[in-house]
């Protein structure tokens, strides 16, 4: 079968609804959004991304947990939230992941994982999707320290793309990300169990 | 650097807790487990894959929702569940998935997926991860039947590997999957937007 062509960069393109299930006030956005409560929304329920990947933020300016959006429907803060620790349902900022990489280039992306924080220690690097680091022979459950050398990738907690996200990207920090301070605000270890590119 | 070999093919271990944290009591398992109350537990609360892929159960007997365990540790029941219309918290039944592929030979995974049920309308043959079908070019956020020609495969209802989960195997139903009321006994509707390969 020819699929339909996907578009590979872009424009990027989200639409979101302050009800679940895609009800209420609906809103459009083709660039980022820095506090929903500004579009006159008390916060996001359920949204479609229709061009693009992006990354939802619990708080307002990028702030708070991450959540990577790629296209497709999420009718509801489940369907985004993931497994976490505890449960929010807040989503008050949102932008595009910029260097995500096409579908059509994904074998592009490369990200080196260091055993311990300032890039030391046994390094791996990576080109592929895991969803167990342990499986592919890493021998613990953290990750010290990462650069991302091309496109954008999004690391997990736990096994199997579970617990909370970390969005790596190559245009950001320089792609370096040292320590786990610097994977975002809601970092508490180093654990990382599980990580994949971002596409779009 | 060379990482540790991974073990291709188990054997197959998981150690499971009856408290979070991997606190409590403990059990080993090399093989299935069809019901933890006959173990002396009440529900597995923390759980260590130290061999092989597995999908646990909501119920005993293989039954009610199901959740791929890949290689790692899952100190509470949120590592697992993910996203769901409804929290469970509770694991009563698991067993190793045979026919997952080595992550040697993950290439060897093949799949096809149609877009009407009993293997009619569009299809498309994948030997790849999608975490966002949507983005590939699949025309909307449903996939009607299935076959697996090869490997196993978890389908999940929402984009990025959220929301509901369908382990789909080569070696059970001979690999087809003509309807949603074959994916599980939880599965109550069609709607599929990611899925990918289960490697061990």
């Amino acid at each position: 079968m020819a699929l339909t062509t996907p578009n590979p960069m872009g424009p990027w393109k989200i639409t979101v609804y302050d009800q679940e299930n895609f009800q209420g006030k609906r809103m459009e956005f083709t660039a980022s959004c820095q506090n929903i409560m500004e579009c006159g929304a008390d916060n996001i329920r359920s949204l479609k991304v229709e061009c693009g990947a992006w990354v939802g933020y619990e708080h307002s300016s990028f702030s708070g947990q991450q959540f990577v959006l790629e296209r497709g429907e999420y009718p509801r803060w489940e369907s985004w939230s993931g497994s976490n620790a505890y449960h929010i349902e807040r989503l008050m900022s949102f932008r595009p992941v910029c260097s995500a990489v096409s579908v059509l280039n994904h074998k592009e992306s490369k990200i080196v994982v260091f055993e311990r924080e300032n890039f030391i220690g046994k390094q791996w690097e990576m080109n592929d999707d895991y969803p167990s680091l342990q499986a592919m022979g890493w021998g613990n459950n953290e990750i010290g320290s990462m650069q991302v050398q091309s496109g954008a990738w999004v690391c997990y907690q736990f096994p199997g793309y579970r617990g909370y996200q970390y969005i790596m990207e190559c245009d950001r920090h320089g792609g370096e990300y040292k320590h786990y301070r610097e994977w975002g605000s809601h970092a508490q270890t180093f654990q990382v169990q599980s990580l994949r590119r971002i596409q779009q």
